[in-house]
C-alpha cells in the first residue's frame, strides 16, 4: 500500500525574542510520528539558539530536504544581525525593530512556500505587533495581513478546541465602537465564512451554526438595543435561505454551554470577549486560533510572545502542539 | 449539647403558572435533613396544586408552626380566584396579572417576614416581569425591587457556583450603554460591596477579588477604549487603598479561568454577558443568584418561569436546590 503523501506545514519563527521559536521546536520534537512534514521559517541562528536552550540536538537542512525525528527543514528568511542580544524584550529600540523585521520575513517567506506550493499550510508563532510596528509594517496582526497577501479576501478569526468553536465578528476594538459594526452584512460574512469551512477543512457536512445575540438575553424582543431586530436576526434568516442551518439570536449566556454540549459545530460571536472569554475558560491551554477564509490552511498557538519568560525553557509548547495537530487535520480534508 | 438553631429561609412561590411552585416543593422535599427551617410564601393552593402533580403528601401548617419531613409552614399572600386554570402561560389578560399580583404579593409577605425577624433569610422562586407589569406594578426585577424594599441600598447581582463567583457592574441593559455606566463610582462601589459580602458572608477574611476590564485585551494601555485607564483603575486603587485586595483591569478572556483555578474568590464584571457567559458555562445546573449589599440573605435558582415545562414535573430542581444550600449557609455565616 502506497504511504500518504503528508501535508506539508510552513511553521513561522515568531518574534525571535519571544516563547516562539522554543515552542515552535519543542513542539515539532515531541515524541510519536509526525503526520506532516514541517518546514521552520525564519532565522537559522535564532533556531539554533532555542535547539540549545532545549539541549535538541537538531540538523537544521534545506527546505525541500526530508525532515527527520532530528533533521528539520528551514527556510531561512534573515540572518539577525550580531547585536540581538537574544530573549526576552530588548531594551534597543533597534534591536527590537530587528525582532519584528525578521518575525515579518518569516511570515512572508511562509506565504511565499505556499505560494509556491511547497506548503499546503502554515502554522505562525507569535509576534509583537509593537516590534513588527517599529520595523516599518503598521499591521494589526498576523490574521489582517495574510488577509492581505491573499489578495483581500474577508476572513474571520476562529478559536478551536476540542470541545468549543468560537468565530468573531468584530476582533480587536473599543467595546463602545462593537454594536455598530454589528451589522447583517458582517454577520452574515461571518456565518457564511464559519459554514464553508466547517464544510471544506472541519468535514462537517452539514455544520449547526448558533448565533449569539449582541445585549443581555440577545435584547429580550428589543428590551434591551435593537440590534438582534435589525442586524442579527435579518443575517441568521438570510443564511438560512441560503441553506445555512444556523440557528440565532440566542443569548450569549447559555450557547456556550449548549455548543459546549455538542449541540452546535460554532457559536459565532460578536465581540472579542463574548467568544474568548468562554473559550478561554474551557481551552485554557490547548486553543487554537485558526483563519477562516483564506485560500489555505493558518493556525497558531492561542498565547503571546511571553517575553518575560522567553529564553528560560519553561514555556508550554502544548498550544503550540495543538496548532499543529489542527493544521494537519485541517490540510489533510482540504 | 443543645441543638444549634437553624436559620428560617422565606421561600416565595414565584409565578404561579411557571415551574416556581414545583421546584421550591421539590427541592424542600428532597432526602437528607434540612439544616434550615423553611416557610413557604405565596398561595395555598397553587402550592397544593404542586404537591398533587409532584405526588408530595405534604400538609401546610401555619408560618410560625414546626415543619416536619411532609410538614411544610405557608405563609399565604393571596387566594388566587377560581378563573386562575393552571400551568403554563396564561392566554387571558386578567389570569396573567392576577398571577403577576399573586406573584408579587408572595415577595412583599416574605420580607414582612424577614421585617418582623420570622425569617432570616429569602428564597425567590422566578417571577415574570411581564405578569408582574400587568399587575401594575413597574420593576425590572426581583434584585431592584428588595433593593428598594430594604430602603434603596445599592445591591449588586452575584452568580455563584463551587468553581466560580461574578459580580455585575452593570445588568440589564443594551451593550451600547455599557461603556457609559462603567464609571470609577460603579466599579469602585461593586468591588467594595463584593468585598463586604465576601467578608461577612462567605467566610473569607481576606476575599481576592479580580475586576475584569471591558475591552478586549482590557483596551491594551488604551489602544482598545479608555475605560481601563479613566474608570476602572482608577476604582481598582481607591479600593486597594481601602485594604481591599483587589486587583485589575485584567483581560476579560483569561480571568475566569484563573478564578476557576482558586486564585480569586469573585470576579467583578463589567457587563452581563462578560460574567453569565463564562459562568453558565461552568455552572448551567447548579448556579445560584445571590443579591448583595441587602440587610439580609437572598438566593434564587438561575433560571426563569419555564412557563413551556410548567405543570409537567420534569423541571430540574437542583438550582433552587443549590439556591437553598447557598442561603442556607449565607444566613448561618451572618
Amino acid at each position: 500500500m502506497p504511504r500518504a503523501v503528508l501535508p506539508t506545514l510552513a511553521v513561522t519563527m515568531g518574534d525571535p525574542a519571544g516563547i516562539g521559536p522554543e515552542v515552535a521546536l519543542a513542539a515539532l520534537c515531541r515524541r510519536g510520528a509526525r503526520r506532516f512534514r514541517p518546514v521552520l521559517v525564519g532565522d537559522r541562528a535564532v533556531f539554533g539558539a532555542a535547539a540549545e536552550l532545549l539541549r535538541l540536538d537538531i540538523d537544521f537542512v534545506g527546505p525541500t530536504d526530508p525532515p527527520g525525528p532530528r533533521r528539520l527543514p528551514l527556510f531561512e528568511t534573515t540572518a539577525l544581525p550580531l547585536r540581538f542580544r537574544g530573549w526576552g524584550r530588548p531594551r534597543a529600540r533597534r534591536a527590537a525593530a530587528a525582532c519584528g523585521a525578521s518575525a515579518f520575513a518569516a511570515i512572508l517567506g511562509a506565504v511565499d512556500l505556499i505560494r509556491a506550493g511547497a506548503a499546503a499550510g502554515l502554522v505562525t508563532a507569535p509576534i509583537s505587533k509593537e516590534h513588527v510596528t517599529l520595523a516599518g509594517h503598521d499591521i494589526p496582526g498576523h490574521t489582517e495581513l495574510l488577509a492581505e497577501l491573499a489578495g483581500g479576501v474577508p476572513v474571520r478569526m476562529m478559536l478551536a478546541g476540542p470541545r468549543l468553536r468560537v468565530v468573531l465578528v468584530t476582533t480587536h476594538l473599543a467595546l463602545a465602537d462593537v454594536p455598530r459594526q454589528v451589522t447583517a452584512a458582517a454577520v452574515f460574512a461571518t456565518i457564511a465564512i464559519t459554514a464553508a469551512a466547517l464544510r471544506a477543512q472541519f468535514a462537517r457536512a452539514k455544520p449547526r451554526i448558533a448565533v449569539a445575540g449582541l445585549n443581555p438575553h440577545a435584547g429580550e424582543g428589543g428590551l434591551f438595543g435593537d440590534e438582534e431586530i435589525r442586524a442579527i436576526a435579518p443575517a441568521v434568516r438570510r443564511a438560512r435561505r441560503r441553506g445555512i442551518d444556523a440557528v440565532g439570536p440566542l443569548a450569549a449566556d447559555s450557547i456556550f454551554a449548549e455548543a459546549a454540549a455538542g449541540n452546535y459545530d460554532a457559536v459565532v460571536c460578536m465581540y472579542h470577549d463574548q467568544g474568548l472569554g468562554p473559550f478561554k475558560l474551557l481551552h485554557f491551554a490547548d486553543g487554537v486560533n485558526v483563519t477562516l477564509g483564506l485560500p489555505f490552511v493558518r493556525t497558531s498557538p492561542d498565547h503571546g510572545t511571553a517575553f518575560d519568560i522567553a529564553g528560560r525553557g519553561v514555556a508550554d509548547p502544548s498550544s503550540m502542539g495543538a496548532a499543529l495537530d489542527l493544521a494537519t487535520r485541517l490540510a489533510t480534508a482540504a
